[in-house]
């Protein structure tokens, strides 16, 4: 099967890209080398195979199949996912997607499907906010819901401004657009526990980032008596375990994986700790309710402690139900494959929420991690995925 | 006075080396560019005052004042202190003992002192430890109680290795040295609840650095359920308060200042947090009992996180208590000062622990604060502290 190898040798020539080798784990932060290696990478796999590149202004690719005179309707389908990763991540999460969509486009020109719609295969900028903390920034930009006047002061962890890293502009990219169909590795372990390696997502939980910023007084860590003391790490440690408490209690979800100490000196006590909540929950109330709950005891603990909490919400997105006519047509056509919710955003998402019909395919993760150097993906399950998007892109593009 | 007019000039000089604009405090780390200039400083304040200057091959300076004829004695008198900053710390933390030491000398010429032995003010390298992690080690090199073989592979936040930054070698620097007096700031309240402007130190309290390395597993912060999860910020979140908990319960000190998180995004469970806790207690059994409850909770804990915890101790300093014989001699002539214990470690517990009969003397601290932008000292209280450290230091020399 032609298919079969061509596959596992795009496979092949990503794995190096941007890997660590003491972790094992991917560092493919935007416009960083790995990851305008990835974009290369894209733009060869397109010409390779004929296929026709578009760019927009903010580094989005999309590689156009079928004759120029469908790319002016407005009946497009579009498939695709992102090519970067978050600090220490998986190789699936992302190019699973772009890589099973050439794969697919492949497979239909095997099979000698001749499209009467324009299909391309896209890959988004900046999907998981690693660099510039915010998900989903390139498709957020390429529908205009985040608008480039307020994306170009965005800085990085070095304090590099977006604004200075590219050009910028306004994406036509995804105009005439009708339908987005995007496959993603499970970030859980919903298929198995059903034993199914290919499912169908039916909506994307309320997820949301929170900055703390927890402003104390720097002192002496040996001189300075314990009572004297206003220390911005104790309030902060009392607010991650009671955000953990929270997300257990109610079921949801609530983790803080990032933090910023300054001085952060061992035999100082801090002047000022930054933290990242980031909170997901299975409805919107219950997201609000979980927040709050967290923020009430930051507060609290921040009174006793003598430091001042302040919260910012940075990105804060509401339930995302995926097009309902579109998922029961897929799951009709993939003959009655698993419906489940996922807890983590996506590209998908946005253009959902932007009026365009889209669509999930998920493909099964024996380790059940995600964000993780431990993610994984056999590879029959992932030709099963690309078998499955092919079917579903050649009902979409069908004459 | 041309003395206080000398010593003002000699503080505006230093104000500006390493100051940042947007704290206010300092950032004099060894080897970069603002401890540099402090040290191109130190050399030319000897070279004007007629001085000796002699550097040992780790960068710690010592300015001899009296003939070559008294260099080669065994009763060698040293002052002085460091010129080095914690991240972002205060001005006189370190400064205030290597200004103070200049200036007395200049007070005791003025005086038409004439040493019968010869005097030294020192500038130690690396006394806070915020390159290399190693508290007083420009010291512990001179005295060599930590060797050069051990010291070159130390390895900074950018894993610079000191052996790269340095020559390294043997230091003679001490050799004929019989007493060390060192003046400071206070890091503390002591004096400014006895409402005097100078004391003298009777011993520093033990104390020593722990590294925590808490192994947890990477996952997707939206999409692991909270019980799937081996999350080390947890683990570590309970153990910095219990360090808090315990140090108060026993009226000791205990601190979590510095953490390094990884992979550190918003939207993964970290796979690893490590961080130190500095602890310092009265006695050496109340320094072990306070570090043992610590790891023990953090163990417990990280049973119930699925975590793993290793503990190493990084620099562990029992109690130093000053030569009493030359703290009752300076009291004595001070006019009965008071005289108290510190809980910050200093060159002066390295030397006296060597062997070298050593004092200190340290100026009121009217913010009460240290190792801040907010340590402060009055012109009046530091001149007190001149004048006690000249009175000390020319009952030393005197024939």
């Amino acid at each position: 099967m032609t298919q079969v190898a061509d596959f596992e040798q795009m496979w092949r020539d990503l794995a190096p890209v941007g890997r660590s080798a003491s972790s094992g784990g991917y560092f493919r932060q935007p416009w960083h080398s790995a990851e305008l290696e990835l974009r290369a990478w894209f733009r060869e796999a397109a010409t390779a195979r004929g296929l026709e590149l578009e760019e927009d202004p903010f580094g989005n690719l999309v590689a156009w199949w079928g004759p120029d005179s469908l790319g002016s309707g407005t009946d497009k389908v579009l498939t695709g996912s992102h090519l970067d990763s978050v600090l220490d991540g998986g190789a699936y999460d992302g190019p699973l997607g772009v890589v099973s969509s050439f794969a697919a486009v492949d497979l239909m020109r095997s099979r000698g499907v001749q499209p009467a719609r324009r299909l391309g295969v896209a890959a988004f900028v900046e999907e998981e906010g690693s660099r510039f903390g915010r998900a989903c920034l390139g498709s957020r930009l390429a529908v205009g819901t985040t608008t480039w006047d307020v994306a170009r002061e965005l800085t990085d962890r070095e304090g590099v401004r977006l604004g200075d890293v590219i050009e910028g502009g306004t994406s036509t990219l995804l105009d005439g657009v009708a339908t987005y169909v995007e496959l993603h590795v499970e970030q859980g372990r919903g298929l198995i526990d059903l034993d199914a390696p290919v499912g169908v997502h039916s909506a994307i939980w309320p997820h949301g980032r929170y900055r703390y910023d927890i402003a104390g007084r720097a002192d002496h860590a040996g001189t300075t008596r314990m009572e004297d003391r206003a220390d911005p790490m104790l309030t902060y440690a009392m607010t991650a375990l009671a955000a953990n408490k929270q997300a257990r209690l109610s079921g949801q979800r609530a983790t803080f994986g990032r933090i910023d100490v300054r001085p952060n000196g061992t035999n100082a006590v801090p002047s000022h700790v930054t933290a990242w909540l980031d909170a997901r929950a299975e409805s919107d109330a219950a997201l609000a309710a979980l927040v709050a709950a967290v923020e009430k005891q930051a507060l609290d603990r921040g009174g006793r402690d003598g430091t001042t909490v302040t919260v910012t919400p940075e990105s804060v997105s509401g339930e995302v139900a995926f097009d309902t006519a579109l998922r029961d047509e897929l799951v009709a056509r993939l003959g009655g494959v698993p419906v489940l919710p996922t807890q983590a955003g996506h590209d998908a998402g946005i253009l959902q929420d932007a009026g365009i019909p889209t669509a999930m395919l998920f493909v099964r993760n024996p380790s059940g991690v995600s964000h993780s150097p431990y993610e994984s993906a056999e590879t029959a399950d992932c030709l099963a995925g690309v078998e499955a998007l092919a079917d579903a892109l050649t009902g979409l593009v069908a004459p």
